[in-house]
């Protein structure tokens, strides 16, 4: 049940049923010479909306934009600033728990997001606390890659240039979702360079055609078919497991 | 071409023959009993991403999430603040800026995000006026039912109950682009009332089923189409010209 | 009856009386070559002081430097960033409010505070509607010109040469307001350019001397007396509604 | 020279001869029983417009809302909290800077403005300091009751009842420049209580009326006149030593 | 009784007997040729920690950064935006408040922190004020220098050369505190200039050691001694008088 | 050699040596019945002084509130907002980035700051990354238990009951650096719990006495000295290696 195709109505049927939604938060960012920009916000989206449509979940459309800074080096790349990141998630956060949501379960997509999303909930709590009134709320960030059982198929997959950014995991995931957009490029170096990085410019110095470790030529439609099954499935115990046992969420059709 | 479903080299090809983009801008609200929740969101993307393939022009993510706050009294209705949104488009605005391009179009979906995406843009140029630099850059806001000939046929299309929010034209737009998520329901009153309103509880006070002036369920893909196929042309003809004469598009495949 | 010219006691027996309040907001920017820089705060001043005094409604003292980044690349200009005239209009409103206020009219000398001053009602409506409190205060934003009938007569004396900006009719309104200042130059051309406009330099660049569309060298303080008159007419008739039928005004001695 | 009743081209001219401006800043706060609500916004004006039109220097429109929370327990009363204050002074300046102003001379009429005013003077030097380039503006603040003979004088007028809060001077200064307002109001006591205070709950019980230690009834314009005379020559003095010897100011006709 | 040496069942006790707490506030800032950079920092809280051990009151740790920019032209200052300064002390105070204090003490160090924090202080009466509802806490701001007998001691001591920054009493006083830090520099010229000060680059050249009007080269650490003795004698009393007859202070050991 | 008790000619010599420096960041938290509030602050500060004295490295004061939210239903917590960290940060970073530091170490004591802190530096690179302008500033992150080394030095010494607030170790680190503050508590359970938490509340509801997992009643100076002397050891190889070859640091006589 996806939010953004559902009347209100039907949300509030939804909300006598369970106090849970999962947000897809991504980012659109370079995913070096064959990803997609929107990589990072198609992956959690691509396997929650699959997830949700089995398990019956309410999905919300997805926080798209994401602290990205390091990544502008690279055309197309949209960032927002940590601190508008943090105002925006409160923005979200409170609308929905003005209509009663509690449990807020955000699949994510990004790295560059788990600090600055951590760090938006304890702003959330963080109000709550000086005011001295308990929050009714529980909010969780989760990696897609982190859900059990996804990193160690993708390591199967991939036992070679997987990577860490640019991942031929990540890649195969939007291109099973997105066949259309499959892209051939050849890689050089065939696996790209590990290293840290700070700014955008020190970024692309280090990692010239913006990937990390990887070698995401290897990535395949079929692939990420198997990625998102194995993903949809802890998707679903996991969001399960945090909406409680009192929620009754229902498949469609 | 769309900007999530890109690779960053295809994003530094597009520059070097176009310095344009589209950007659709819409809100996560409540459209009454039977429009979806993303109504405002959706039909600019629908229309755009339709343009886009016909015309070449780069078409970014949508700008998901505007200024609700009055239809917060309806669950599922997410908002952001005003002052963050401002924020947030300085962020996107300031990233594609980055990165060359110099004539951003926004095509808009909601009414509550005409005030303060024109507030938004007035912070994006005064930053330059106050530092006495000629800022390169030029934005624009269009709302897609005001694209030449669109609302006459809006009128023509649905001579009785259009109405100002959940409109017969817009439900129509969402249910051609996600005839899935067609829903039937029966309006009472048959056209909702029109009024003013202020915060949410007045709005929900003054307008019990989220309608305004509206009787959406004369709502079809089929007349959805119509108004599609009339504001995608119309949108292409617009752009074409903000773009300039020195873009060259192309349209894909 | 003038906030800035009472005693506390004085507004508190005319709270006892009536909630409503009427604030002038304009900006100080540049008007071309003969007009104030003052002229969209004088104005609705002017007019607003006359109602106040035959209508005995309160009159608040003027939010004087409105948004008016464009207009910075002529000397004398001050602006606020929009979000610090959304900040500052936050404490005004909730100041005012705090006292028993609750019919606020902004009564509106300058085009470029329509979209910050809409974006402004927003966001205090927001706080409330994020916290799913009923809000008890109605915001109205009028601009002078626009005040019925009002803009008729402008035309009908101004049959050539009203144009957009450093209109012919606002600079006779302060002129007649301010006789003292009027001010003879030759316009060359004698009727300014039309176009559109982003920042500050863009601005400067399209219109050299600060006009738009407007000859305002046809200004009088006679023809301000004939606008003032009306506008003033007009405006104790859309107060006296907005206020509300509990409401007792007392006119002035 | 008022800015406000000003043009561009005059503005121009004027910054030709000098690089300095004037600008009152006072509040919108209670003054007791006979006091007017603007009482500090006036005074600086009143003094100040005198000065310029005798000495010739540029003086802009009132900064007329500051910091006056202590006050909101009296209705009429308008704050800006502190830190929008000093946002909207951050505006002020940036936009004078723009257009070459370089000495800054703030003529306050408000002791609760004095700890926020020179805060914002710190957060505009902090940027220059933090970017490591000199900054080539200089901000003064100056009370107008603290200009050179004039405290002096008003203690001789007011050897009694003078007082901090609704000072019997200040009323005076509003009643010479205001004489239609005059208010005639026993004061009960005749003096009224000295004590600090906090929050507005807590002046408004440490001083019922709003008085602090004064006896304003002994306010009359001609006393007002006295003041503002010997306010008007000091600020002359300072205003010329601080501009500098290179400003060539012109008085009026 | 240090707030940072004690656990939160010591901290439950002591707010049995007290609702009163001192936290010293300073500055990371040059001090000249021989002086410390932490000595604004350094100095309330030598006092502080004596007056607490005898007296028995709660100590916070410093706020150890403050308003510096002026002095951003000397390495090794680090300083707070006032609108950093204003935020955070926000969070402090709410913080204690939260726990049942009420009576906060702020013993300061440094000039450069009067205004921004009497106007932080503004800042959190504000929303008390905002909201009409009576604000429980009292803040207090108090120069160490400035407590009763301090200033007369220091100019018994220095009656030459004391000046106005890089004191010789400061120095004296953190030479006490830090024997091990003392600095032997002669100060050329002996007696540094006096003189006013806008930014970093205009402090750096009127005052190009770092000094004003001071010759803390006289500066020991037995002169520190009687005056802190001084201090921390005055400062039980006055701390003693604010926190109320309520209070029941027990000295450690 | 500590930024506070250095002089700024000490500061600039030592620029000329090394553009590195070590700032410890902690908190004000409960730390359980034995444990003391400022145990996170006074952790990382024990160890970077020890590390400074030995190595010649520059220290700066400790970054002393950060964000313990979660910690507030315990008395004597203090908190900033995330949001006001972060803004704090940057004013630290840009201070010290003015004076030509480039190499900036932040040795942290607080889980709850990892998140804020790294979300810190983002904020800090994009503001680089949007100007399109290379930052020559490194900003690093490590928590003093995860230097080389530490936390299996710390688990040899607690095998059991070491936990994961308020450990044993902390504890035991404080109680080496202030031996006069070690506290006798009998823990009850001996124990404490593990759970995860949400805001203030939540925390003391999960962990009654703020304990989580950890049983601090064996900490002992002697054993926080063991982990000082590996802690301080490991932190100059870090150190050293993160500031660069070219660095000549100078061992304090």
């Amino acid at each position: 049940m996806q939010l953004a195709l559902s009347s209100w109505p039907e949300v509030e049927a939804y909300l006598a049923r369970s106090t849970g939604i999962v947000i897809p938060i991504g980012s659109m960012e370079q995913h070096g010479p064959n990803g997609l920009i929107g990589t990072d916000t198609l992956c959690p989206n691509i396997i929650a909306r699959e997830a949700a449509d089995e398990a019956g979940f309410l999905l919300a459309p997805p926080f798209n934009v994401g602290n990205a800074q390091h990544h502008l080096g690279f055309p197309g790349t949209i960032t927002l600033r940590p601190s508008t990141l943090i105002a925006a998630m409160q923005d979200w956060i409170s609308s929905l728990v003005r209509h009663g949501f509690r449990d807020l379960y955000f699949l994510n997509g990004h790295g560059g997001n788990i600090a600055p999303v951590t760090t938006a909930f304890s702003e959330y709590y963080a109000a709550w606390s000086l005011r001295g009134e308990p929050c009714p709320v529980r909010l969780k960030l989760q990696n897609w890659w982190e859900l059990p059982g996804v990193m160690a198929l993708c390591r199967e997959i991939f036992p070679v240039g997987e990577g860490m950014h640019a991942t031929a995991s990540e890649v195969s995931v939007t291109y099973y979702g997105y066949p259309g957009s499959v892209k051939r490029v050849e890689m050089t170096p065939k696996i790209a360079p590990i290293a840290g990085f700070t700014d955008a410019a020190d970024y692309r110095a280090n990692f010239p055609d913006g990937r990390i470790g990887s070698d995401p030529s290897q990535a395949t439609p079929d692939k990420g078919a198997r990625i998102v099954a194995a993903a949809k499935t802890a998707l679903i115990s996991e969001v399960s497991a945090f909406f409680g046992a009192n929620d009754r969420l229902e498949a469609h059709g």
